[in-house]
């Protein structure tokens, strides 16, 4: 691997790096196991909690179809400072719904956390604490997140190396959490290149981190292709590619989702991608979970 | 699509562009078929033909595997313009025998063609003929080939964007050939992100380019990873997300293969490959030839 | 403007667009001066802060040939969490010896500050606050640091666009700055373009960032080229284009220094820049500052 | 260098290669100079010769002004296979307008091959030659014009790595000419950095080209920034950061332009920008011719 040297393997990467070829990490979340090689995990929800009744209506609907574990984002970070009527944010009252959602469900849950300030309030309510790509190396956050100890999901900034990523990685184990999941969520790539709106998705980087450590990494086709008609092909391509699973976007009326509603999956879209993800992992002797 | 306008669909692709949804282009060359969204070809072979012997074993070995199409490179470009001993370059000798081992295989045969001198002597001998990356807009030789009227598979240059590898499909068509096969062979990509030493293989572009085009539209694992550990899982994940086939090196000792011997997958990788392809493409109600 | 739309200038960049052709913001620190579109300013000092010595004399160094503010780190963001016993940080220590040292020499001093919870104590001490490249998108911090009102240095982050920028400067601004300098560093690029180790300085984005807002933009050569002889040619490069400013590492001994020996240039080094700068800036109607 | 090898240098880079710090290519052709560290030279001239007047009266225009070298397109390549009535070519008959502007300004000429079979007649008139991007891997027109002898300007191609570049001209000077001049044109960047419709100047790679190599190495603000704003900042940029000189754009009328009407200067505005790089070449103890 060009970007992470042997010196870095040794001296840098002291916990995430592989030491010998069935060094593996399994993160156990309920239902949900990431990393124990046959078991590809998808984890769905809506972008955005927008109310008590949408989160456990999507909840219900994803557990359903064969998702072991709930997403939705209470606290979003914006590009610009403004909020439109419609893309309003709820905050703790959204987490709790997204709570609720998950006892009523089954399912565990996992939020973003942007604000390190919140980290003890919201990791009493979150199984699993995401951080986003843009704070994939905001270092005093990743410190108090990985000193509360609960799994952690760490999202690849679109411009980091794989090496910057491990980097990150290592703080949180460094700091407490031994249950770390990357997910890579696509990279800027040549403006010329570029037939959607994002990034390309990296299914490199997600090989080499799995060559280069014993953590899982599973991959986000929604917030990386924002292009409803290119999640379920990518979705795909991460299973048959051999990532340990996926985090999707699901909405009741995707065209109304109240944040990014060019990319969510309606539930039947959702539906019919589970039985082609069942059937890739039965060939490849793994399973949907 | 954001590189491509409307304009450019109604006046610059005049010919390549879709104008309906069930627009098609499906090429057949003897057992090979690209583009009836059924079919997911497999074109093998060598980097380079090294010898007679070497490409008839080849040729007989990716045959009873399942490819339907070899490949082999007889004029191999190079970034400098000194050869090892090793690194030689058999030329219209190397052909030839690329074409007797078609003949002895019953597989119809691809090759490079750099030079536009040679498109008449070579389009004698070749099934297909390929437009290399670096040659991607080398526009009297797509004119040149064009014109010959044979089928063509087109590689994207690792800096275009789909929108020129659009225009470069044109030139063909627009010159006489109605049967081109686009093919995604990888991207550059921020340093920071590159995990290996080659190029990001850029699903979402072969996603756009049959959005936007009737052609169909294949991936080459080896070339784009330059890596033997990442060629069967793009390989699958080129399926997994769509694409019409895919183009691989295969070597009998593949570190011993004259150029790129970092890349190529031995008969029993390649054969493991193929039954996985099987399975993937049946589950997609699809089939592998 | 190809990723700031017009909606983007009216709608979400209400406060950093510019209005007119001669709406500029003008930052005036004590001497230093950014956005006269007179005055070409220069920010020189160690990238680390390492001792109470070290710090005062190379505030007087640069004050003497001719820097107007003194630069110096005392939180330092690192890729992994483990630090050498060289790369020690002496935080609110180096902070105060920072700040001693700009009196001495009579100069305003920026710092980057990482963590919100030190916004208080070290925005006592500092004259102006920089949000670090990683940092450019943590918008707690910006809200924090906006509220202060305290001038503002914003670093672009290598993978993000002159859209993202402006909209972090945004949410500073709708905080409660209105003294935001917009700091160019370098971007990430393909690999294959990249001759040296870090990141390509993308003078294009301070022509357009100054096009499209009224902000004053400035260069930073040393952390974006990683790479002694390349950073004069830059600096000089960025005066030549427009730009408002550099931002630079200057050491007594730049091998020795404790972080980023590679890039920092020498008293001598230094002093034969700023001439050529002043030079360069006469010959514009400029002056260095 | 991280991506040209002490290996390259003395395997692949024979010719190219510096091997002592004072070599120096210079490359002379009558009035104009390229490498001798004092000189800047200005090669100006139409994107594409629209007619026998516009040539000669744009000659006598850049010539008036300090330009020592015209530019001229003939042959354009075109990225679709139609031209609008507008965008002709006028093909041989270009050139020996361009030819007879050259003698009539005392100014030598260069201009783009783009096809092989056209070397011959083409250097009978052309005093440089020049390789577009998008041919600099098109090898067998590298051996043709290199067998020519003729100078030759080496664009680097938007995708293209210093490594790919130098080993173009590896090429060209094996192949016989010794007179070879690199120019930089822009490279493809992540799309989220593009702030307008083409390729970031790289003047790093400049600098790495001159690290790496004793040939003299230009750089085309028009090309590249594609934005009439940007390119005089740019030519200033290149001149401060040490570049060898450059080549622009210039029409009487720029807006009315056959080709690429965004981006050429008008007669005012380059005589404007000529004396602010003689200012800067001064302070820099260099000359502009």
């Amino acid at each position: 691997m060009k970007d992470v040297s042997a010196q870095d393997l040794a001296g840098n990467l002291r916990r995430v790096a592989r030491t010998s070829d069935d060094q593996r990490t399994v993160v156990r979340i309920g239902p949900a196991t990431f990393g124990d090689d046959r078991t590809f995990t998808v984890i769905a929800g809506p972008c955005t909690v927008e109310s008590r009744d949408q989160v456990i209506d999507i909840a219900r609907a994803v557990k359903s179809r064969g998702a072991t574990m709930l997403r939705g984002g209470a606290f979003k970070p914006l590009t610009f400072p403004y909020r439109s009527e419609k893309m309003f944010e709820l905050g703790m009252e959204g987490l709790r719904y997204l709570h609720e959602a998950g006892r009523v469900a089954g399912l565990p849950i996992v939020t973003e956390v942007t604000d390190l300030r919140r980290v003890g309030e919201m990791s009493e309510l979150a199984d699993m604490l995401q951080i986003g790509a843009r704070n994939m190396q905001n270092f005093p956050l990743l410190e108090e997140v990985g000193r509360v100890g609960k799994p952690v999901l760490l999202k690849r900034h679109f411009g980091a190396s794989v090496r910057d990523w491990l980097g990150a990685a290592e703080y949180l184990v460094h700091n407490g959490t031994s249950d770390v999941v990357l997910c890579e969520r696509g990279i800027v790539a040549p403006h010329t290149h570029v037939p959607t709106s994002r990034f390309i998705v990296d299914l490199q980087a997600v090989l080499a981190a799995k060559e280069l450590s014993h953590l899982p990494v599973i991959v986000d086709p929604s917030h990386s292709t924002f292009k409803r008609t290119f999640v379920a092909p990518i979705a795909r391509a991460a299973l048959a590619a051999g990532a340990d699973g996926i985090i999707l976007d699901v909405h009741p009326v995707p065209e109304q989702a109240a944040v990014d509603p060019l990319q969510a999956l309606s539930y039947d879209a959702f539906g019919t991608l589970m039985t082609e993800l069942r059937g890739i992992a039965g060939v490849l002797g793994r399973q949907v979970a």
